[in-house]
């Protein structure tokens, strides 16, 4: 059993092994949640996490409009517009931030759902950085919220932060993970 | 304003333009979200999806698995568990599946919540693709559920369909996505 590793089809039911040639060239580019107001979480994502506005999207007789960032350098993206856009949809891993417009200033609007109480569903995003203790430390400084500090639990070396919407945001480094799941 | 691209910080109040320095290197790694019977996900990630089983981490204490599926090549992933994990978590966008056993036999669970109907929250992956029309011919002659065809609306060339929770995933590719949002 010890050559067969744990990924293996035989340990997997349902898995299959080679993927079908039709779907060579696929990439995971987006995960897309809702935000209450674009002004807040753009100071969020780009000043206290680092990402950049890699395009911007508004349909306004549909009154939405889309934010996407990531970690991607922008000053290699196309200056057209439409060009701007397939350079965006063309990287892996972006964020889709949807705003419907008129939730920031709703006194009504209740917030949007994180999805880790009643119902559950999607849990978090995860960003690996260079030192998650390190990471959490200027977080805190910056007085961003968390759900889980390093050191909290037996997870020791992985953190969880919560965005403005209160969407969970796991944290974690190469050295950390290793050590930390290798008994799972 | 010709000259002043829609994405700079004039244009977009809270974005910061420069990354700060200690969030180099930093990168989106996964998006996580729970799965009531992994035999059937991963049928569905791989084999009509086409992505691979990059790790799998079991908690027997908390009773929980972790898949994480992607798109890298397993043959270049090490084989020691712990290597594994390690080049794992230096890949971006990776979904990581988590499985609460039990779920998959329990007659009473519910199953869990996409975040599209309320409460609302998050709304969907995307996947780039080579040619959406081709992808959802092969899609529809495999029985994925669709939750809007390329033709649907007003959207041309831009499809979601329904993973095996319910989870809409997003299909898109470079030729149409400019066209459609053009506007945008």
């Amino acid at each position: 059993m010890a050559a067969e590793p744990k990924e293996s089809p035989a340990n997997n039911p349902g898995l299959h092994e080679t993927p079908d040639e039709a779907t060579k060239g696929y990439f995971m580019q987006q995960t897309m949640y809702r935000i209450k107001d674009p002004k807040v979480s753009l100071d969020f994502y780009s000043r206290i996490l680092g990402m950049s506005l890699l395009k911007r999207l508004d349909f306004p007789e549909m009154k939405f409009s889309l934010y996407f960032m990531g970690y991607e350098d922008t000053t290699a993206a196309p200056s057209n517009s439409i060009d701007r856009t397939v350079w965006t949809f063309s990287q892996k891993a972006t964020i889709e931030l949807t705003h419907n417009w008129g939730t920031e200033s709703d006194p009504e609007f209740k917030g949007y759902h994180n999805g880790n109480s009643e119902p559950r569903g999607f849990g978090h995003i995860g960003i690996t950085v260079n030192d998650t203790y390190k990471a959490c430390e200027r977080f805190q400084n910056l007085g961003v919220e968390f759900v889980k500090k390093p050191d909290d639990g037996k997870m020791k070396g992985i953190a969880f932060i919560k965005d403005p919407d209160g969407y969970w945001i796991e944290l974690f480094d190469r050295k950390s993970i290793g050590a930390v799941t290798q008994t799972a």
